[in-house]
């Protein structure tokens, strides 16, 4: 695909970079910003900069924050000896948009992966430690994806906690709203059956 | 879906107008952003910007350009009294990747379609017929989409030019290669019966 102009070309390899983003999505996006009013797309683009440039990390959580502490870490109604250990950012939205949990969170900013060359240095275990240490943390509940790696990585924190009086949980795995037993794979099935609930607790909700 | 930071939340407003991509997405894009380098953001927004801000529209022909007069208008090796009327840049750079045609363009900008309100006077059809009297164009080739607004644009670039000497011809319609006969529809069936070619012809391509 040969463009008619250099400007168009570089525009689109930049759209081209973005996860998921083809050669011909990126025409398709570049040339509806050239349809757009020239302010329009000055400001888009300055938005994208400024994110970028002044956007924060709380120094609690490690969470996405625009100053130095973010909302969840400052809001004083959450409870604040209640810590939740996800992967990332976006785990955090999707626990926040539940609108279940009232407690603070940790980012570790992905997860022990030997494979990928992530280990435990690379992610932000070390200031979950002392974090739970300083601040007489009472729970701690993992919230990891339910994988070699999240089991790894749950099993080293862990690990390095003991013999702490801290709490500690795990969201639970089982059969999801809506699923189908006969569908569902023999471990979740397995562990479903393990950790089966009394059904006035299920009630209860 | 609330987000932890009003910069990020800006952020996946601006990229959730673009089409097709919806907050999630957008949401997703702009995560991808805030794990490059802030330098890498930034040549990305100002390419954009840049983009949008400097380009232009070629004076002879409407298509995207770098300057004044796009390259394809100042390629002398290119058939200059040959002109392929297209609706939109996208199908330049379509015919253009096929590499099989040597003539000029002329971008509409658009398609006569009076149910979305838009007219002859909103397209670049005026130009298009100064510039054939003016150049003494010896063949119109309209490449245009095969439908009603398509077939309306030709007829009304055609009325307007008679009694021009010009050389008027429409882009071949029928089956697809690879196309299978018994999916194709009936129009499109009995107008490739209709404008049937030579075996010669056909084999020589």
């Amino acid at each position: 695909m040969q463009l008619p102009s250099s400007l168009l070309e570089n525009a689109v390899a930049e759209f081209a970079k973005l996860p998921g983003v083809g050669k011909k999505t990126a025409l398709r996006l570049v040339l509806h910003l050239l349809k757009q009013d020239v302010n329009d797309v000055q400001h888009f683009s300055e938005t994208i900069a400024k994110m970028r440039a002044e956007i924060k990390f709380c120094s609690r959580c490690c969470n996405i924050s625009d100053g130095d502490i973010c909302s969840i870490c400052a809001n004083s109604l959450r409870n604040q000896r209640t810590i939740c250990v996800v992967e990332n950012i976006r785990d955090v939205i999707a626990i926040e948009s539940t609108q279940q949990y009232s407690g603070t969170y940790h980012v570790l900013g992905g997860i022990i992966s030997p494979l990928d060359g992530i280990g435990p240095d690379q992610l932000n275990i070390e200031s979950l430690i002392q974090r739970i240490q300083k601040e007489g943390t009472e729970e701690l509940i993992f919230a990891l994806n339910p994988n070699i790696q999240g089991d790894t990585t749950i099993y080293y924190i862990q690990k390095k906690l003991q013999p702490s009086a801290c709490n500690i949980t795990t969201i639970a795995r089982g059969i999801a709203f809506g699923g189908e037993l006969e569908y569902a794979d023999e471990m979740t099935l397995a562990r479903s059956i393990a950790n089966r609930l009394p059904v006035q607790q299920y009630v209860k909700g």
